[in-house]
């Protein structure tokens, strides 16, 4: 079975490359493509946060291997590539909880995007507190070692 | 730009039909489908909860509108599709949030799917507390009203 997706929209910011860290103070735009009417941003704005699934359209699938040290770095355990959030994986999409700055025709401005300028953009979805997950978050102890500059 | 994805598991569950409400009690398995290696889960039970990509592949494109009233519901006002979270929408993509209660091999079982038998699933994310959403959620009045049976 093959599934054909057509991106939506596209990120706009200074990100050119794709680099790990940092992403604390990038602001995008996400500008809608013309096949999409303006209406379907209408009244988004009255949502804070959104969620943006977006393509890794960077990514070369020769490099996706299934099981790995997070970031290559032998410290951490081998974990399947499900149990990991990096961008080299099967079908290359990326999840991200954004904060909405500004709505104006077809484009919102967003913080906390962790997608390069040009990157595609699939669905936008409101986040709606009944969605926020239940009982408290279990990882393991690496994540946090990982995850330390990620939104500086 | 089309973008061709491939599903790497499928949903296995009681629920046969799409209807809107009453997920609390829905326990999925989401098993991994051939290609995929068993390796890719690994160690994913270190973790506590997941993300899950899925296709909405009942959905009717026909019937996918840009702009109406959540639910059919003119008591809520008109909303941008991407203001919405159905699944008639642009790409057909689902993601939730669940509990993963167990692992097993090429199988994993969770809570709060809300995604019927027979779903593909595009991609499997661990949930990592640094990508938590900053700042309080602000959402419209008319959402508590919709989502008030969702997980009864």
């Amino acid at each position: 079975m093959e599934i054909t997706l057509t991106p939506i929209a596209t990120v706009t910011n200074k990100r050119s490359t794709a680099t790990d860290d940092f992403w604390g103070d990038t602001i995008s735009d996400i500008t809608l493509l013309d096949d999409i009417p303006t209406e379907a941003l209408d009244h988004i704005e009255e949502f804070s946060h959104l969620e943006i699934i977006y393509y890794f359209d960077q990514v070369d699938p020769a490099r996706i291997v299934f099981s790995g040290h997070p970031r290559g770095n032998t410290d951490y355990p081998k974990m399947g590539i499900l149990g990991q959030r990096k961008k080299d994986r099967p079908n290359q999409l990326g999840i991200c909880t954004v904060e909405l700055l500004e709505h104006t025709g077809r484009t919102i401005k967003v913080k906390y995007l962790d997608a390069i300028d040009g990157t595609p953009v699939l669905d936008i979805k409101p986040v709606m507190k009944e969605f926020n997950l239940k009982g408290d978050i279990k990882q393991p102890a690496w994540v946090a070692d990982l995850m330390k500059d990620y939104w500086k």
